[in-house]
């Protein structure tokens, strides 16, 4: 059985999803990504499908069970890379991945989940002052 | 014909191998770096080989002419991920992947270009003064 790899890139996990998810796969992958947000203590998880042809009801369902699992262990789930002609047939299918967050590629990804963290900081210290909103005279 | 993606992030190509290699992968693969590497102008290339449960001695020449090329291209080549099984097989097999850069994973291996990027910079600037020679007496 083929096993994707989960590598760790700071406080992000990144997945390279390249081969055909089948149902074993899918589910070793799962495992894998709750364990290591688990181990690590990530907060972001990133899902590069650039390498996918097609994502069909299988691999939506799977991406979406991931994002929920990740969800519950506290992190957050970007999918990015997807191809034009993917997101294409996925609405024709009448797929739009709900609960799943996307960015065009990995660095948009990474982006997106920082400042989600940083938003999800400053509603925690509502009180103190916000760097940003300090303006000199 | 599968295709491996080439991720950017920040000043790094990563790349995560999980397919067997053939001729027109690597060729590929190889190409899609190089090309990469001139239009992203990054300086470092990451090559995941955690998926492997084999790297023969197709594969080893393979990475050696990424490291290859991309050090012509100004970028410096890490292989990270590399299993214990592997690294045993390899020596045994008298391949011990000259001129290629290993570390243990992917954070260690952004660690690495990120230090050996510093030094370059520092070998420029020589002239100025460098902090890690300055002793108190």
């Amino acid at each position: 059985m083929e096993r994707v790899p989960v590598l760790k890139i700071g406080d992000i996990l990144l997945v390279s999803i390249q081969i055909d998810m089948e149902d074993q796969t899918a589910l070793q992958l799962q495992e894998d990504l709750a364990e290591r947000i688990v181990v690590t203590g990530c907060h972001g998880v990133i899902i590069d499908i650039s390498a996918l042809d097609i994502v069909d009801s299988f691999v939506g369902r799977t991406l979406a069970t991931i994002a929920s699992v990740s969800r519950v262990l506290d992190a957050e789930t970007v999918v990015v890379g997807m191809r034009p002609a993917v997101a294409i047939t996925l609405v024709e299918l009448g797929l739009s991945l709900p609960g799943i967050r996307t960015a065009l590629n990995v660095e948009l990804g990474i982006e997106m989940l920082a400042r989600s963290r940083e938003d999800e900081y400053a509603d925690d210290d509502e009180d103190e002052a916000d760097p940003a909103t300090v303006t000199t005279p």
